[in-house]
């Protein structure tokens, strides 16, 4: 077991922490808002950083779990930042969701110290977070993923090396552009379906075994129908990443109609006061 | 055991028409075109007849699977249809992906003469009709549906009473959209993720267990990688049941964006020599 550090105590790090203090890892954690971090280690033990050079200080793993680019930046590259005191051999893990190109930038920051660095964005929601089971995009080369692997099954059912520093990011990119395309057809589907008269339940059940079939279709659609949007990832986070997708986009010269649309009516949920709401909640556009 | 007419001999139809014989029915084909019928009974036996009407003459169920709304009126309320000789207690299914406002109509013209009628479209495609494993969608009353579901199940694997007369089709065009969101949120998405150098299949392997998952991407993303579009149902189709779908939103009130936006796509598909791909084809508009 190794001493690790966990920078960021949100929704998503919480729990990876307390997954990775459970499988016996000697955890210090840091929070921007200090509260947060004093309650975990109230709940969980472990230790207390007052920045995250401090709580990388000696580490062999530091973790990070924020919110986008600028925050990511802040506390690896930043005054205070975890680089300013890791040590050559160590490794660091994004598990933030952010651009291709700031996963590109601490990979080279961190070759130039000698830390090995993983971009790793995950997928599996904070209910996945709580049970240990994300899915882990991981992006770096092949000897800092060996590194991190077992760590990171603290908290994963499946840990993947998509290729260099930034496939980890692009992947999730990947991810998200599936969902928003499931998504909106689901919307127009279910509101054609009650607006049409049919029973949208009984629909779902007859047509969710064929080619119409997906994830969102089986776990979704009935709580879509109940107008029920509290299920976790929200459209204000949906949009920072369809944001990332098509800065990326944007940068290699593609076109990417529907993702650009979709984005859109995401702002269209958040101008109705749903920016907390889930990424189902496109079916608000034409129901209210 | 019953007296069955079928009328329509295509890749649908006529594997459909040969469960019914297995069955244990009494078979009599049409089809517009004589020799494909001709065909159908010499490899199956049963019974041929040259129009609708004889085909129709002393059957205890009629059953259509045709082309579009014209095809369909011509071969039930046409000169020579089947309607004509029907009988009062018979009953009349209809297999084809139509307009519900047609669906409407029939049910209008078979009450008129005693003659139970059912909306019926079907999916799972050619493959599901020749296994005998299709989903099939009901409009219609629960006296007809009675008479109707055993004679569906020599080929259906599901079959659900979605409401009264159109429901049917109305049921089914919820399906397409479905199928059409997915398949371009896919489209976006692998191009994205080949054009930003990812393993594409690694990616999909990666995020076929989550959020994102979806029949589609499960079957057709790995065809799609390598440029296979020659798995059944053809993009000509796909925009005659769109046309559908937004003939009755317009008819009903609905805004349907991304519906809209996928059948203009599918238009740049045919254009490019594509009608007669399959509908994951959409990545050929990026690709070529």
């Amino acid at each position: 077991m190794a001493r690790v550090a966990f920078l960021g105590m949100g929704v998503m790090g919480g729990p990876m922490a307390r997954h990775l203090k459970a499988a016996g890892h000697d955890v210090t954690v840091y929070n921007r808002t200090r509260a947060k971090a004093e309650a975990w280690v109230a709940a969980n033990g472990g230790a207390f950083a007052e920045t995250p050079s401090e709580a990388a200080k000696g580490a062999e793993v530091v973790l990070t779990c924020v919110g986008n680019d600028d925050d990511l930046r802040a506390v690896t590259l930043g005054p205070d930042g975890a680089f300013s005191t890791m040590a050559p051999g160590s490794l660091y893990i994004d598990h933030t969701t952010v651009s291709a190109a700031i996963a590109r930038e601490l990979a080279e920051a961190g070759a130039a110290r000698g830390i090995g660095v993983l971009d790793a964005p995950v997928s599996g929601g904070q209910a996945g977070a709580e049970n240990g089971r994300l899915t882990v995009m991981v992006g770096g080369d092949a000897e800092s993923f060996a590194h991190g692997e077992p760590v990171m099954q603290a908290y994963a059912q499946r840990i993947g090396l998509m290729g260099p520093a930034g496939a980890g990011q692009l992947t999730k990119m990947v991810n998200q552009v599936c969902i928003a395309g499931v998504l909106q057809g689901l919307a127009e589907a279910m509101n054609f379906a009650m607006e049409a008269g049919l029973d949208a339940n009984a629909v779902v059940d007859v047509i969710s075994k064929g080619a119409a079939q997906s994830w969102q279709m089986e776990n979704r659609a009935p709580t879509m129908i109940k107008g029920e949007y509290d299920f976790g990832f929200a459209v204000d986070w949906m949009r920072k990443d369809l944001s990332l997708v098509l800065g990326e986009a944007r940068s290699i010269g593609l076109s990417m109609p529907l993702t650009a649309l979709v984005d859109q009516f995401y702002a269209d949920v958040q101008n109705m006061g749903g920016g907390r709401q889930d990424t189902s909640s496109l079916l608000r556009r034409f129901r209210g």
